[in-house]
């Protein structure tokens, strides 16, 4: 297969069939949503069978137990998708939005319309459930996908994209304006991040390695987190109360997500009283701490921790914990390791919290609140494609509005400039 | 020098002064744009004395007299950088702004507060007044700026970046948060643009080769227009009054700026009619008029067009002119050749009129007015950076919230999620 030959095809495909998304109903889009799940649940013996190949091959080539767990599509997340679709034809369509409409002292009428990006490029790893809440969101916002999952789900999620491609004709819209990538081949991957002239936007859904390769070679714009480094500072001024619980929250609510915290910060001031405390409640929930030299003065048992621990995302039972000279040694720590995801101080002081949320720059910041919160359906907005913890563009957690942009509209009456 | 250390230390401290700049308040930001106003009245002399061995080395270094032109700071040109300033000072500080405040069902309040993006790099060709425009935008939105002017107008260009040094210190602000490049090496600007651990986004002005050439070369995202072949499309049902007044202004109000329109598409229903009057008006003009084979059909005096016209962009008395099919071969004509800048329909039809605003790609879309609309004053925006034909991030003319993002911000009472 030539490879690049290949990918502009379908790139060429999804420039074309963005142009007809673009201009399509409201009602059209929801309807291929709706008709997708319906194409989805008509499909469970087709896509068991699928998923039931990509198992054995994962099992045969040794894929570890997490990754394969990963990989299967039980009823559950069937039904799942299916319920995703039908939440996301219910969300309010972002397209042709006008908004900030005015008469200029000229006499033009001017304003924002909301239109879609145009062509987005997914790439993802092993869940095939990915596919169809990522395509559902593009499709939603009017922009046309291409889909790259990982070559270990490929039959689950061609199966997948055949659903898809029933629910884009019973509306009247092109196949292509959802196209799954048909080979495993990573040299396609290559060339869907550098091909600006049939691509948008890439979106990279995975672990830090894949989202660094990408970021490096992309010659297309990219909306990405690397990884999410949280922090919750617990101030002098804090309610114990609250800093325990939502403390414990942040880390323990789940292990394994970028908004978890992994770092706890603790104000000099109050250390001795409520570290104690805090590391008795972590102890309950079976977390190891790693803390600052300050921390295992006041708690023996800590475990040493070094410079890494700082920088370290450990997606398990891991914290690390510092004891940091007021607001300004938690601000200095956190503009340095945080990796700019979602930051929150526990406080009473008004003047402290409005520096914090003030002076600290992440993409999420917190008063008196778990940073597991940082989440597109907790904020509001129906769904999220992902996080993003740049500043261009979207920032924070991104749902259908990301993967959109504003054109500006100008009504005049035979208006001419002076 | 070594250009790669100069430009790492360069880099290095806009991003510390970014901090700082990001902290300062409004009144702050306003007082070093003010005191810059004043630094540059009082230092008309040297100003004059750095311009004129500019202009000398120019002259002697056979720069064309347009060139000599742009580079000349007249005292009119130091009038109007010095007002300039005083208008940017008197805009609304964007930074700060908290949006969308809601709550949400869990019982947090998540809103958006808008942020600096951090460190900016414009690069720009000869006019040493761009240095004074693009710092003064980037101060008030609170970021920092490294300035990379035309190696011909390296002395005005560090004259005004000591006017821009007072006013920091006048204000308390660090030096570094507006640094001029001092060295002329190309080399820099192979470093500034390939700096993301110090640079947020590049701002290119200049041609199209230079916007070109930092687009394909950068590793920072790239706030930029390459072209702008705008387009007027007279449909049939225009009133043909509206028509010629907007379609003359589009052309000939001024020819050399992004905005003019290049390209005028005549619906071929009322081409007979209203191309004789369109060439005339464009005549008394000396507009040179390069047609298609249906318009020199009617107005046989016009040059025959080619296929490379409907991508140009003349930036001067030249114009072609293609006679059309309806809405619809306007509609495609213009989103094949247009460089997605501003296209404008003329029309009494208001389906034609909502079809053209909404089925057009292009950053501004408008109705019965001229293109030369396009542009960050005209919009209201008080001043732009320029203006970008690109979706991402900003779309159209770029102001002050072009050059900002936006966090998420979360006030909470001890809330953890369940």
């Amino acid at each position: 297969m030539d490879i690049a030959a290949y990918m502009a095809e379908v790139g060429q495909q999804a420039r074309e069939a963005a142009t007809a998304i673009a201009r399509s109903s409201t009602a059209t889009r929801n309807r291929a949503l709706l008709a997708t799940a319906d194409a989805l649940d008509a499909a469970r013996d087709a896509l068991a069978e699928a998923n039931s190949k990509d198992l054995e091959n994962g099992r045969a080539n040794g894929l570890d137990t997490a990754m394969v767990d990963r990989l299967e599509l039980t009823p559950a997340r069937i039904d799942g998708m299916i319920e995703g679709l039908r939440q996301v034809a219910g969300l309010p369509d972002p397209i042709g939005a006008i908004t900030d409409m005015a008469y200029r002292p000229s006499g033009i009428q001017v304003g924002k319309m909301r239109v879609p990006l145009g062509v987005i490029g997914i790439i993802y790893e092993s869940r095939p459930n990915v596919t169809v809440e990522a395509a559902s969101l593009c499709l939603k916002s009017g922009n046309a996908t291409i889909l790259r999952g990982g070559s270990e789900a490929i039959h689950s999620n061609q199966a997948i994209a055949e659903c898809l491609v029933t629910g884009l004709r019973d509306a009247g819209l092109p196949d292509t304006a959802v196209q799954v990538i048909r080979t495993t081949d990573r040299a396609a991957v290559g060339e869907l991040i550098t091909m600006p002239q049939f691509v948008d936007v890439i979106v990279p859904r995975g672990g830090k390695g894949l989202i660094e390769r990408i970021s490096r070679d992309a010659r297309v714009p990219v909306i990405k987190h690397l990884d999410g480094v949280c922090h919750v500072y617990v101030d002098s001024h804090a309610d114990p109360e609250k800093a325990l619980k939502v403390a414990v929250n942040a880390k323990t609510q789940r292990y394994g997500t970028c908004n978890t915290m992994e770092t706890l910060l603790v104000d000099r001031e109050i250390a001795d009283d409520i570290l104690p405390l805090l590391a008795g409640a972590f102890r309950e929930h079976s977390v190891e701490l790693r803390g600052c030299d300050g921390s295992r003065a006041i708690v023996p048992d800590m475990l040493a921790a070094t410079e890494d621990d700082w920088f370290e995302e450990y997606l398990g039972p891991v914290l690390a914990v510092r004891v940091v000279d007021g607001l300004d040694g938690a601000i200095e720590h956190i503009n340095r390791y945080s990796s700019q995801h979602t930051d929150s101080i526990i406080t009473e002081n008004y003047t402290r919290a409005r520096r914090f949320i003030t002076e600290v720059d992440s993409s999420s910041v917190m008063v008196n609140a778990s940073t597991r919160f940082a989440d597109g359906f907790e904020y509001g907005l129906g769904a999220e494609i992902g996080i993003s913890t740049d500043k261009i563009h979207a920032r924070g957690p991104v749902g259908l509005e990301g993967l959109t942009s504003q054109k500006y509209v100008v009504f005049g009456d035979g208006h001419i400039r002076a």
